[in-house]
């Protein structure tokens, strides 16, 4: 098991186990990448396992877990009583931070088991300890679209300009939970150690050359 | 020799050749990279070559050609007579642009000629009928200044400010290079198919990955 300064050098040897990150924009093939990259390495991969683990331990429903996850937590909201203001704690708001410490806790536990790939969930940021090995999928817009209706359930039919519209907006929401979550900017190429554009790209074909870094 | 899109799929062959172009950040080790997986894939590289080559058809000397290389064109500037101000053409802007032509010139030849790697100089855009595989290498500040200050002249002496200066200053200036000859954001990902953060990275030790990618 290698740190990660040792995963090209391969000179030092430490006790923490090897940690990969996938960040991606939606439809951009990245948790596709990362499956297939956990099989070629022969290591875990994480991704809604998560989810189902944070609804065990929390006893929310998954469905619920899942929303929470997809939207920002909102602090407060404004409420009227006549004609006045009041700004008032969001009683979702307690909710939404336990489950975000319940998935810190998990996420910090899997990579205390073994090396694993993480899709999403800030794990990058969660476990900058483990100095993962941190990549960013992404793509042009129109091969975006072609990834989304290729996956779609057969009964979602929407134009182009809702998918297009779909794709942005799920991205503008990862932005602001990321931002949230970690005080980073989202999609940032600093934050990153690679960043790999799936335009163009038959995404099984790049996986072996991926995975020869951390060999 | 692969066209662009059977790079990763082995399916179609054309009689395109290989085009490897790498944009980076002063200080990043774009050019190390550049060479050391020419010297891998056994292909062509092409850098301060195409400066000479353009001193040799221009009869400008090659450290003019550079000086010219380093500075983005300007169309006018104001010239004061008496209390008037009247825009005149800039007499170097005709210069700059024919330079610019026999780069482009060049870089369409050796691409015509072989597979090849080439550095900088809008390639990426001036080969796009190519489909050139883009490289973007990029660091962190701080990366970027320890491999200056290792790769500078023994009697440049430049303070920790002065240094982030000189890198900042470096690349503002290719980055409006890059805007006006291609319309293009300089360094937006979507402009490259990969970008490798090398802070923390020995360059040599990702260049078999790399590879990999082109066989």
């Amino acid at each position: 098991m290698l740190c990660r300064q040792s995963l090209f050098a391969g000179q030092r040897k430490c006790r923490m186990n090897k940690i990969i990150t996938i960040g991606r924009e939606f439809g951009s093939g990245g948790r596709e990448l990362g499956r297939r990259l956990s099989e070629e390495l022969g290591i875990a991969y994480y991704d809604q396992e998560i989810i189902r683990e944070i609804s065990k331990r929390t006893s929310l429903s998954e469905k619920y877990v899942q929303a929470i996850m997809d939207h920002y937590p909102v602090f407060s909201y404004p409420i009227h009583i006549g004609r006045s203001f009041y700004p008032t704690v969001n009683p979702m708001f307690e909710q939404t931070m336990s489950v975000y410490q319940e998935q810190t806790r998990i996420i910090t536990e899997l990579a205390a088991e073994s090396d694993c790939i993480i899709v999403g969930r800030c794990a990058d940021y969660i476990l900058k300890e483990y100095n993962p090995f941190r990549i960013f999928v992404y793509a042009d817009m129109e091969s975006k679209m072609k990834r989304c209706r290729q996956k779609a359930p057969e009964d979602e039919k929407l134009t182009d300009r809702e998918l297009r519209q779909k794709i942005t907006g799920i991205d503008k929401k990862r932005a602001k939970y990321y931002e949230f979550y970690t005080g980073q900017s989202w999609g940032n190429k600093l934050n990153f150690d690679l960043c790999i554009n799936t335009t163009q790209t038959v995404i099984k074909d790049i996986v072996p050359a991926i995975a020869k870094l951390f060999r």
